[in-house]
């Protein structure tokens, strides 16, 4: 497979792989050797010939007839391709609620995230531990990023530190920010930069429902 | 503005209002009355064209030379759109810890949405109060969404659950699910599905990283 065909796996393509895998795991606990296209499109109701294409992408077996493809193959390929094989080392920064609910959440080191540790600016929850990860203050977040090669930094932070701390982070040496804050941050070329945005999920149902369930409601306002 | 022109908006364009809504209420903060589309567009790195383009399929507001958008207006009007200006009432399904992260979350009545109750079936959690929302049986959530006309069911319990709960919900009649779970939820035609899944999102950072900075480690394995 060449670089070129890797850049050109759309996100939807990429969107659909956890889920193959999910699904395919669960296929191989059941004690299933082969699976055919056909099973994963119907499950994910996608055409065949989709499922087909977002496999060919990311392995090069190539199925066989009547039979399909191999699940366990297929699951190591897909993992590959998302990098879960190879570890990324994270910090999180925002030890609140949501940055609690993450540390708390163990099937990060399933796809090849480990969060090291936890940063926060107030004195109360410096030098506690969170889900056995211990929280540090803001001012060693440079030196332990630099010393552990932290990877990602995550940021739970309120929107109005998100972009002081994504700074920090990026100054730090990070190669990628996962944003839960609901700001557009702002991070120089070569830092990725992947956002989790309740806010944004949020408004696509609310105007979804509004417009399936409130139409009359709409036409009222907008003439 | 017809129902077509709603329908046409993209999903993308749709994801950008919220941002927009933010900046334009710290402009409102900060006293500034009109809002040429050159700077929102320079602020967010989108051609002006296109957020000309946005504001047009939510607003009907002309825009003036010179001194652009009525920044009061397109804040109403990009409200009305996302449906924040009405109340949806959302029960949610799983106490554990995102389900009290999202508990916590102040910003969520912002959008319209208040989470008036929260359900579990673990016996040690019923009946506790999370943030101020009682902590029910899942025995009640039939009876409970039906007496309070709960338009959205969030779902934040373990995957393995998440399709009885989302079953139970669309039986107890909400009209959204917000999914936190990761795995496929099947739901019937009408009621309207909207996945918030941090295995995805991970699972794009990821793949772009190791592409971005382990390209030699890619190609070793994938010739």
């Amino acid at each position: 497979m060449s670089e070129k065909d890797v850049k050109n796996m759309s996100v939807q393509s990429i969107k659909r792989l956890p889920y193959y895998l999910k699904f395919l795991k669960e296929l191989e606990e059941k004690g299933n050797t082969y699976v055919p296209a056909l099973v994963l499109a119907e499950y994910f109701d996608v055409y065949e010939v989709q499922v087909r294409k977002d496999l060919a992408a990311v392995s090069s077996q190539p199925g066989k007839p009547r039979v399909g493809f191999n699940v366990h193959t297929l699951i190591n390929d897909i993992e590959h391709f998302l990098g879960y094989d190879r570890l990324k080392t994270a910090v999180l920064v925002g030890a609140g609620h949501l940055g609690s609910a993450l540390l708390s959440y163990g099937e990060f080191e399933h796809y090849g995230l480990k969060i090291i540790a936890a940063f926060d600016s107030n004195p109360e929850v410096i030098g506690q531990k969170i889900h056995g990860r211990t929280v540090h203050a803001m001012e060693e977040l440079e030196e332990y990023c630099d010393k552990h090669h932290a990877a990602i930094g995550i940021i739970t932070t309120p929107a109005d530190y998100a972009q002081q701390v994504c700074d920090q982070l990026v100054k730090a040496g990070v190669k990628g920010i996962w944003n839960f804050a609901h700001v557009h941050l702002t991070v120089p070329a070569g830092v990725l930069m992947q956002r989790e945005d309740m806010a944004i999920s949020l408004a696509l149902l609310s105007n979804r429902l509004v417009q399936e369930y409130e139409d009359m409601d709409l036409s009222e306002v907008e003439e």
